[in-house]
C-alpha cells in the first residue's frame, strides 16, 4: 500500500505532463537513472537484470566504456554533433569501417545511406526505392510483421490496433502468410500461386518485406529453407527483397546480419537499433550498387547526421572484426534455449511453446487472463525487465544484452521462473 | 585546378561508399571536423560562418558549453542513454522545466507526447492523432508545405518532387492556397468556399496543418491575420488546428513559438530541430489535453528516449527564463532584415524579393541560370554556409545560430555580399 | 386528407419492396403509364407537363412516333436485341450515321467507345483511357461536378452526400472552383498558379473533366471564356480535355455539343441520356484517334450492345441534318430565360437568380425553410413535373423536351408561377 | 482468301469509327441482324447455334414470343418508357411479380433496389450498402473474381488486365484464395487464420463478396460445402455476404439463385443480365431488410427505369412458376456434363478438364499454343457461337441459353467436337 502511494508520486510527472500514449512507463513503474552492461539502476538504487536491451537497440549493452570514452572525447574537443548528410570525420570513419569489417568480409556490395535516425526511416527509404526502382506501387509483407509506425511502415505492418490507429485506410501493400503461419499448410506455394496467376487480384509487387525473425508479431523464426525460397521468388519475378533486419540485425540472431545462414543477398537492408552502438538514434539502409537510383536529397530528414552515435557506431564494429563475438553469442542461445525448454517441461500450466533464435527468444503462452503480462510484471518486482510481443501479448519475450555473460543470464532466468512460479501459484 | 584534385580525394569515401541520395556534401564538398557557436572548421582547418544552423537544428548554436558539460557528467556516471518511454530523470526533469519555462507562462495546457525523434515523427502522430479524435480521414495542408519525408507527412508536403519520391499516389489530403499564394485573390475566401459548400468536392478535414513560416518551401512568412483567419475556420467547423512549429518553433522567428504574435492556440504543435538543444535528435508533440486520446502503444518508436538529447534539451530552456533571449533575437532580425533590403536595393541585376521574419529570413531572386545556387557556392568557397529553398531552390536562406552576436552576423552579411558581387560579375 | 390515404394505397407496392434508396417516387407520388411528347400521364389519367425530360433522357420527348415504329419493325423482325459489342446492322448504322451528322460536318474526329449504356460507364472509361494514355493518376475535376455514382465516377463528383455514400475515401482526384465560384475570384489563376507551381501539392493531371453546364450542381453554366481558358491550359500543360456531356450534350443548350460556342475541341467527351433517342440506355465514348489506344477488351460490359436503343439514337440524328432543331431550341430557350426573368422581378420574396442557357435553366432561390422544394410539390400537384438541383436543392430546375412546342412551354410556365404565387402566400 | 476479303470490307465500319476497344467483332468478324431462341444468323444469313447467350444475358433465348408482345403493345400504347425511379405499371408488377414468384416461395425477405441497369452498377451499390452498414472499408474478394468493370468493382476484380486497365492503384480490397485455388490446400483454414489474427494485416472487412460459379474467372465452381463455410465466417466475424449472382443467376446453375443447393442466404445479391427477360438492360440488388439503410437518392442513375426490360423480365419470371424448368435445365445440364466427359476422354491431347455446373460448364485446356481460342474461331466458322474464359483464356466456355432444345444442344456439341477435331489434326 505505501509502496503504491510512493510509486504514484514518483511516476507523478510523467501521469500529469506526458501524453496517455506513453507506455513502457506504465509496465516499469519507476524512474531509471543509471545503467552499464545488463544492468540498469533506479532512482531507489534498486538493480534490474536487463532482458529488454532498448528492445533491441542496446545489443551491446549500456554504456560500453570505450564508447562512453570516445563520445566525451569528440564533445570536449567541440567535435561536429548535428550535420544532416555533410561530410565528417566520424560519417566517413563509419563509412570506411563499416565497408571494412562488415561489408567486404561478407562478400556484400551495398551503397549506404542514411535515412533519419530511427528504423521507420529507414523502412520507409527502402520502400521509397524499391518503387521507384521498379516502377511498380504493391509491396508484399508478411503476418505479424512490424515495420514501424509512419504511414509508409505501417502499411506493412500487421498489428491491427497499431494500423487502425493511423486514421486512414493502409494501401498500395498485401498481407501474405509468414513461414508456417497456417498449420500444415505451405505459405510459399500460396504466394506462388497469388504471383503466377495473372488473375488473382495481387499486383506484381516491387518488393517483398521481411524479417527473418519478427520480434512485435511474437518471435516467429523463419525457417532458413523459407527465407530461401522467398529470395528465390523475388529473383523469378524479379522482385525486390527487403530484410528489415532493425531487430534482428546486428548480431541478435548470432551473425552480423540475421539472414546469413541462409545463405541469402536481399536487395535492400534495413538497420536501426543496435547499429548506433551506445543506444543513440541511427539507422542506415543498404542498397545494391544497381538499385541506388536515388536523386540528391529525394529522401532526407534533419538527424541524418548524428556523429555521436557514428562514433560508437564504429566502436561497436570492434566487436566483428573476428567471430568470437558470434560464437559467444550463439553458446548464450543455447543455454538461453535450454532454460527456456526446461521451463515449458516444468510448468505445463503456461501451455508454453520455444520460440525464436540467437538472443531473440521467448515463451508463447496460453494467455488467458493476461498471464504473460503477469509474469513480465511479477519480473519487473523481482528486478528483471522483460517484456511481451506478440498479436495478443502472449509471448514473454528474452532480449539480453549479446554481452551479458553467463551468470547474469542465469540470474535473470532465475528470477523468470521464481516469477512463473509465484504467477502460477 | 589542383583544388579540384584534392577536394575529389577528399570526398572520396562518400562518392564510393553512401547512396547518391547524399545532398550537402555536394553542396559543401568538405569534411567538417569541429564547431562552436556560429561557427564550423573542416578537416583543412578552414572557418566559416553558419547562416544555416542544421537546417534550424541549431538554434542554441554548435556545443553550448553548459550542454556539452551536462553530457559529459552524464556519461562519465552511467547515466541511461537510451530509455524509450521509460521513466527516467533527463525525462523527467524535461518535462517540468517545460511546462514551468514554457507552458504555464504563456497559459498553455498540452500534453507532451515523444513520438520518436525527428520532425516527421511527430508530424505524423500529429496527423494519427487528430484523424482518431475527429474520426474524419482528410487533412488540409498548404502549397509550398514541407512536413517531412515518411508517406503520412510527405503527403501534406507540396514539393512533387520530393511528392514524386514516395513511388504511389499520396492521399487523404488537400492543398490548399497559402497566404498570398495567388495574387491579389484572398486565399481564406477560397478556402472558407470549399468548406461552407457541400458541393465543393471538399470532406470536413479533421486538421489543417500550417507552418507559420515555410522553410523549405521558400521563407513565405504568413501575415499574422490570416494566421488568425485560418484559427477562425478552425473553430467555426471544428477542425483541429495542427501548427508545424519543427522549423520557426523554438525561438527562430523571435518567440518560443513561431505563432504567438498571431494570438492563435492550435490544437496540436509539432517541435523537433532546436527542441533538442544541441542537435541531437528529439521531438515532441503537444497535444490539447480534451484531444489526448491515444491509447497506450498505439503510437510507439525506438527513440523515444533519447536521454543525451532531454539534457541538452533541459540546458536549453534556461534561454527562455526571461525576455532577453527574444528581444535579442528581434533585435538582430532587424539588422538582417536591413541588410537584406539594401543587398535588394544595391544589386537589382537580382530581382530581389526579402522574405521571412525573425532570424528566417531570405530573399528570392529571379533564378535564371541558378543564380541562387551560384551564390552559395561562391559563399561557401569564401566561408560562408549558406543554402537555398523555394520550389525552384530561388530562394537564398538565412537561417543563422540565434547565438550569433552582430560582428557574426555581419562578418556572414559581408561575405554574402562578396559573393553575390562576384556571381553577378 | 382522402387523397392522402388514396396515395398511400397506391405507392404501397413500391413502399414495401423497394429499397429506401427510392427518391423520385417520393417527390411525385403517383404511378406513370403513358407519355407522350411532353407530356405524361398517370394510373389516374391525370395529365403532366414533362419539364424534367427523364433528367435530360428524353430531350426528344417521349414515344417519338418514328423511333416508335422502328422499334416495333426491329421485334416484329426478330431483330438481334442483345449484341455486346458484335456487330450488328444497328450498331453500324449508328456508327455511320453519327458520322455523316454529327462529325464530319462539325470536323471532328473521334474514335466512337461502347463503354456500357450509362452515364457512368462514359465517364469511368474517359478517366481510364486518359489515365493510360499518360501515366498520370491525378484527374481535376470542379466543385459542384455531378459525374456518377460507381467509384471512379464518384470520385469527380463534388456532392458530398453522394461521395459519403460511398463509404471509402476517394482519391485520385483534385476539386478545383468552377467558373465564378468564389465571388471577385479568379478560377483560372486559382488553376494555373496550381499547376505552374512545383510545390503546389497538385500532381500534373491526366485530365480536367468537366460539364459545360452543371445541371445536379445547380444549373451552373460556365462562360465560353472560362471553357476557352481551360482548354489553353490543357494544351499548355499537356493534359487531356475530358467534356462530360451527357446532360448538358444532344441539343440540350441548342448546339448538339454543348460546347460547340465556345470554339473548343475535347480529346474526349461522354454522351449518355439523350443519345438513346427514346430513353433507353445507351452511352457513347468519344476518343481522340490518338489517344484511343485501348486493348481490346480492356474495358467492357454486358449491355454495349442495346440495338434497341442504337435504333432509336439513329433515328434521333435525323433532327440535326439541319440547322432547323437547334434554331428552335434557341428560341424557346429565350422565351424560357425571359419568363425567368419576369418571374424573379414578380417575385422578390425569393431572392431568385436566373441560372444557365438553351434549355438547361433554372432559379436559384433563397431556400430558406425548403422554398424550392415546395415550390416543385405544388407543381407537381398542378400538373407539372419540375425537380430541383444544386448542393442544397436551392435550383428550381428546367429541362422540357427539346421538342416541346410554344404552347406546352407556357402552359408550364403557368403552372410553374401559380406554385410560386401560392408558396408564396 | 477471297472470304477474307470480304470479311474486311464487312467490317470496314466498325474498325474505321469504333474504338480499338471492341473485342467481339473481331472472335466473330461479322454482322448480326435476326436471333430467335437458341438461334443467330448473320448479313449473310448464315445460322449460328448460340453457345454464348449474351454472356449470360439470354438465359430465356433470343427473342421469347411472349416478351416481344409485351413490348410491342407497350410501346405501341405509348407507355412511359423511361422514368428513373418512379412509379410506373411495369415496375409496380415486376415487384409484386419478383415477390410472388421468386421471393416468397424461397422464404427470402429482401428489399429490391434498382441500382441502374448494368452489372456492375448492382455490384457498385453493394458495396456502398456493406461499407455504409458496417462502416468498414475493406471488402474481400476472390481470386479470378469478375465483378464488373467501373473503378469499385474492378477493385474486387482478379485479371490484372483489366484491373490494370483501371490506370490507378485499386484499393479498399484483399484477394482471398477462392476454393481449390492451391493444390492441396484448404482455403478457408487461410480466410479464417486471417480473420483470427488481429495481427495478420487485414482488417475486419465490411462484406466478403463472391459468384458461386465464376465465369469469367474461368468457370470455377465453389463447392456447397465450401459456401457454407464462407457463410458460417460471416456469421461469425459479422461480415455482410454478397452473393454476386449475375451470370450465375437467373437459373444458369440450373435453380433461380445459384446459392440455393448450398442452403445459404446471403445478405445482399447481385443480378442483372438475364433479369431483364429479353437482353434488355436492366440489374437489380436484393438487400435484407435491417441492411436496407440507404437515404432516398444516396445511389441513383438515370437510367434505372427502363420499363421496357421490366415488362420483359416481369414476363420471363412466368418460367419460374414450377419447377418444369429448372428440372429441365438440370437435365440438360447432364447431357452437356457427359457430352463434355466423352470429349475430354476422347481427346487427350487437349490435356481437358472438365468445369461447372448447371448449364454453366466448360472445358479448361493446356492452352498451348492458344489452343481454346482455335477451337472458338474454328467453331464460329462452322456456325458456333462460343467463347473462351479463365485469366489465360484457357477454358472453352459453354453458356448456351436454357430454353436450348435437346436437337440444338446436340447439335452444338457435334459442331465443337468437328472443331476441335480439325484444329488438333
Amino acid at each position: 500500500m505505501t509502496t503504491a502511494v510512493l510509486t504514484d508520486t514518483k511516476m507523478k510527472t510523467f501521469e500529469e505532463l506526458e501524453s496517455t500514449v506513453r507506455s513502457y512507463s506504465r509496465s516499469w513503474p519507476t524512474i531509471f537513472t543509471k545503467a552499464k552492461g545488463y544492468k540498469l539502476w533506479d532512482i531507489d538504487d534498486k538493480e534490474y537484470i536487463d532482458f529488454f536491451a532498448g528492445a533491441g537497440a542496446l545489443n551491446y549493452g549500456h554504456n560500453d566504456a570505450a564508447m562512453q570514452e570516445k563520445l566525451i572525447d569528440y564533445i570536449r574537443n567541440d567535435g561536429i554533433i548535428h550535420s544532416l548528410d555533410m561530410g565528417t570525420t566520424p560519417r566517413q570513419e563509419f563509412l570506411q569501417r563499416f565497408k571494412e569489417v562488415i561489408l567486404t568480409p561478407r562478400e556484400l556490395d551495398y551503397k549506404v545511406m542514411f535515412p533519419g535516425p530511427t528504423g521507420t526511416n529507414t523502412v520507409e527509404s527502402a520502400l521509397k526505392i524499391a518503387r521507384k526502382v521498379t516502377e511498380r506501387d504493391t509491396v508484399i509483407s508478411f503476418t505479424n510483421a512490424f515495420h514501424g509506425m509512419t504511414i509508409g511502415s505501417l502499411s506493412v505492418t500487421g498489428n491491427s490496433f497499431k494500423r487502425h490507429g493511423a486514421g486512414i485506410p493502409l494501401h498500395h501493400t498485401v498481407s501474405m502468410p509468414f513461414d508456417e503461419y497456417v498449420e500444415d499448410q505451405d505459405s510459399i506455394r500460396y504466394l506462388e500461386r497469388f504471383l503466377e496467376d495473372s488473375g488473382s487480384g495481387v499486383a506484381l509487387p516491387a518488393a517483398i518485406i521481411l524479417e527473418t525473425v519478427q520480434g512485435e508479431g511474437g518471435i516467429n523464426a523463419a525457417r532458413m529453407e523459407w527465407l530461401k525460397k522467398i529470395e528465390n521468388i523475388c529473383r523469378r519475378w524479379d522482385i525486390l527483397l527487403i530484410v528489415d533486419d532493425v531487430q534482428a540485425g546486428c548480431g541478435r540472431t548470432g551473425t552480423f546480419f540475421s539472414f546469413e545462414p541462409a545463405g541469402i543477398v536481399p536487395d535492400i537492408i534495413c538497420l536501426s537499433k543496435s547499429i548506433g552502438g551506445i543506444g543513440l538514434p541511427m539507422a542506415i539502409t543498404l542498397i545494391r550498387h544497381e538499385y541506388d537510383k536515388w536523386g540528391p536529397g529525394e529522401h532526407n530528414g534533419t538527424f541524418r547526421g548524428n556523429n555521436l552515435a557514428f562514433l560508437a557506431a564504429t566502436e561497436a564494429l570492434t566487436y566483428w572484426e573476428t567471430d568470437e563475438f558470434s560464437i559467444a553469442i550463439q553458446e548464450k542461445a543455447s543455454l538461453l534455449h535450454n532454460a527456456i525448454k526446461t521451463i515449458i517441461q516444468k510448468y505445463p500450466e503456461l501451455g508454453g511453446e520455444a520460440r525464436g533464435r540467437g538472443l531473440m527468444q521467448g515463451i508463447a503462452v496460453e494467455n488467458t487472463d493476461n498471464l504473460s503480462g503477469k509474469i513480465c510484471a511479477e519480473a519487473f518486482k523481482r528486478g528483471l525487465i522483460v517484456e511481451t510481443s506478440g498479436p495478443n501479448d502472449e509471448v514473454v519475450k528474452f532480449l539480453p544484452p549479446l554481452i551479458i555473460d553467463e551468470a547474469g543470464l542465469k540470474k535473470g532466468l532465475m528470477i523468470l521462473e521464481e516469477s512463473i512460479n509465484h504467477v502460477l501459484d
